[in-house]
């Protein structure tokens, strides 16, 4: 890691950066296509999310460039007396940077940015296959009270 | 029951009944305030969902009134090559129609909504308190694969 984090907004030139990170995963490497061109779908997908006032698309950066990248997305409920809960999704650092706490100041700056935004809660969810990262949200607060359930269509 | 049930986006008129159905709950009754007039954060919440296209709170209701309520969130993500999720929330049926099949029907209805949505994914978390609602959705064809991660601000 080289320099300061800085954070900011995606715009969309980094979107190919961002798919190579998604891609680098266990996980990710099978549900992703980083090829060139880029599916059209990845621009369409940046364009709904950057026009959303209530989903942010956030990048990482060092001195060199994007090192992580999260979404959060503010969400309005009638439950808990009408409170806003911040959601995080896609959380991914880059592999040259693992291990020097760049995840950690992630999370941080997403649960700060959901303060900013006055939600009463933030939550995710972790792929049961991903012990390590179950380990690394309960360190920063998050308790597993919830099971995630998914419906592929 | 009293009739077929048919689904429509709640009205402003509707949240009183939908906060008392959302207070008749173990969990619920804890975290909400069900008074009159009801708190002000209810119907600032409601505005905030209702104005906004990529949020829908769903009411079911009977030949009677409203028997079911329900909110479903559409988000776009880069992750999966671009693709939308529902996520479901704020599930609940009128404890005088429990045990009668509303539930299957909310689901099936939402599932279907995110469908038409081009969603890939439905997505919901459920508290590990309410081990019967972790087999209803399993029945549904949800899979608990993520642990549902929450960290209260």
């Amino acid at each position: 890691m080289k320099g300061e984090i800085t954070f900011r907004l995606a715009v969309e030139e980094d979107i190919e950066t961002i798919v190579a990170m998604l891609a680098d995963d266990a996980l990710g490497r099978e549900r992703e296509r980083c090829e060139q061109p880029l599916p059209d779908s990845y621009v369409k997908a940046f364009k709904a999310i950057s026009s959303d006032p209530n989903n942010e698309l956030i990048v990482a950066c060092d001195g060199e460039g994007i090192i992580g990248v999260f979404q959060v997305t503010f969400t309005p409920y009638l439950t808990h007396q009408g409170g806003w809960r911040a959601t995080i999704e896609g959380v991914r650092t880059a592999a040259s940077v693992r291990g020097q706490g760049v995840g950690t100041e992630l999370i941080t700056w997403a649960i700060q940015r959901a303060k900013d935004r006055g939600c009463h809660l933030v939550q995710l969810t972790t792929d049961k296959k991903r012990p390590d990262a179950l380990r690394f949200y309960e360190k920063l607060g998050f308790q597993a009270t919830h099971e995630g359930m998914k419906l592929k269509l």
